[in-house]
């Protein structure tokens, strides 16, 4: 059984990201791959659990180090409990959002700084990381508008502070500068299908050249 | 304001640590002291919630991994919430609980080590310490029958088998031995009054003398 391959993708409140997870797995799908698509925080049952934790209530319920130590519970069980075993059986998972996503809010956005989160990284996910990372880019005004008309009360992030959100877009614009080979900025600011067909050639280019 | 002092108990189930922490805080309480009794995991609003995840449910809902990573979630929230605030005023804060568990469940029953609890420690505690921690030690067997007859529904940790229990207890004592100064082993096979007594002299050695 040949192993899986692991996407993940990233960005701020409203890059069109979940949209673009549901088109990727219906084109891999369409290829003829076994797709799962998934999500965090969440994605297994006791993960699910941790994400009500985080999504709701008042913006300031946690201080940054709870929220990244929440953050890379729910991950551990999200990759215990569905990711690797997917990836085991030969499945191709399509994340919204993993990792990057605590390193640019927590390590970035409430300036905990990288150290802490690569510690966590070591102790819930150690050698383990994406074969292909998305980073879906968007400037935060553009953004921030777009996810407040969701109106889906998940809303704890999106209050923040713009300010917040634009220490969180140079978070994932430095994260993707650190490891080129793993991570591709996506223009986000076009049309769903635009950046569908950019997607597209990226996971050709990198995953199945 | 002269800072106050932290006093944790530590041991495995039915050692008896609840009704020792209402005794030493009220003796604390009657030589003029103020006193904060709390609880791990919990002590603060979130880390409340968060304990309802770890207590509750199938023993095997979540691994090792995870499981540490919400002990130490739980366990920011109640530093930064409840004690951190609480010593700065100069009360004694004394919990049912703390870090010595997490090693002992975690890293010693559960088999993950010693490097990824100590590696938590630092991101979610950094440099602080207790100044007193009293390690309750009872034969398993014994304290596992004395946790079933509370029927308080926070079974999950008791129906782990008995081997289990038996590494903790060696986990607990193997980290008295490791940090003497901070650690004192208590006898709680005897009497409440018995211990409560054991109890009171070991903290005026080390802390009032």
């Amino acid at each position: 059984m040949t192993r899986g391959r692991f996407i993940t993708f990233e960005g701020g409140e409203g890059a069109g990201k979940s949209t673009q997870v549901r088109l990727l797995a219906a084109a891999l799908a369409g290829q003829g791959r076994d797709v799962l698509a998934t999500r965090e925080p969440g994605g297994a049952t006791g993960a699910e659990e941790i994400r009500k934790l985080l999504v709701s209530g008042d913006p300031g319920r946690w201080d940054g180090v709870t929220e990244a130590l929440l953050h890379f519970a729910a991950r551990r069980d999200h990759l215990a409990r569905t990711v690797w075993p997917a990836l085991d059986a030969g499945r191709w998972v399509v994340s919204d959002r993993f990792a990057d996503s605590t390193m640019a809010y927590q390590g970035y956005g409430h300036g905990l700084g990288r150290e802490p989160i690569e510690r966590l990284y070591e102790v819930a996910v150690g050698g383990f990381a994406p074969d292909l990372t998305l980073i879906l880019d968007i400037p935060p005004e553009a953004g921030v508008t777009r996810a407040h008309a969701r109106h889906d009360g998940e809303d704890r992030y999106e209050r923040m502070d713009l300010s917040f959100h634009r220490r969180l877009r140079d978070g994932f614009l430095e994260i993707a500068g650190r490891e080129p080979q793993r991570c591709v900025v996506i223009d986000a600011s076009g049309s769903v299908d635009e950046v569908h067909a950019t997607i597209l050639k990226a996971v050709a280019d990198r995953l199945l050249a």
